[in-house]
């Protein structure tokens, strides 16, 4: 059995934080690793970044990524504009705001569709920063207890 | 750098949930695997539990563990006596209560103390229901914005 989204391994957990720069600090000294620099969520042009199904050109956030043994911890600073991190930071203040999973063996639509089928609720879309993927923020929290992050490599029509 | 607790190895989110039940079947659904037993936390003549430095013989909870690549996702569902996992369900309602690690190359007792040196708080701790090795919670919400587990296999004095 291969799941909703074709996959069962987590692959990152993330949270929100008020200081990306003091809790990179605190992490890495926790975790005996060297501070990942701090990068940004890119500009709308790229991103494409949909909340609640609406264009969001003016939310973003900062980033930091430990790539650890099996599992990637992503620290996010949003800003005031509103995101699911905003939303999540002004109702939970800081903490474990997502599960993520590569999406596997289906294109992301069709994953979201899933996930929408098993009764999950689509808060956030966009594109990297980068250009090199695509990321699906989905609410599970009835069910599941967390949000879900879908997470996809390559390009968006390939 | 093997950090302040010889790893940096997460091995395992764990839930706090109401219905370990309902849950596990909903996660099973989503992740494609074979719904895992409930156990629970043992008899206080085993665990010793230990709530905020005090004994707990009444604190308890049902549990259930997926193990997926690299891996674990622990369902916990607590009773109504006071406990880390009942006090998160009581302020946060249902969610992701604790990333863990194992200890690596130091006793509990060690990993425990260097913990505390670090700023976090011990908020419980107990042997595991069939005697094979113990846990303990630190509060690190300030400034990892999570509870960390740790876990130790072997005899308590080995």
């Amino acid at each position: 059995m291969s799941g909703i989204v074709g996959t069962n391994a987590v692959v990152q957990v993330g949270f929100v934080v008020r200081d990306i720069y003091e809790t990179k600090k605190k992490w890495a000294k926790f975790l005996g690793v060297e501070e990942p620099p701090v990068g940004d969520s890119g500009e709308y042009s790229v991103t494409r970044m949909q909340y609640k199904g609406e264009e969001a050109p003016e939310a973003k956030s900062l980033l930091a990524f430990f790539n650890l043994p099996g599992l990637q911890i992503e620290l996010i600073q949003p800003n005031e504009a509103p995101s699911t991190w905003r939303e999540y930071l002004d109702t939970h203040g800081e903490g474990i705001h997502h599960l993520a999973f590569n999406v596997g063996g289906m294109r992301m639509e069709q994953a979201i569709g899933k996930c929408r089928d098993f009764g999950m609720t689509l808060e956030q879309k966009g594109e990297y920063s980068d250009g090199s993927g695509r990321y699906a923020y989905l609410s599970a929290q009835k069910d599941l207890k967390t949000v879900i992050e879908l997470l996809e490599s390559g390009p968006q029509n390939g």
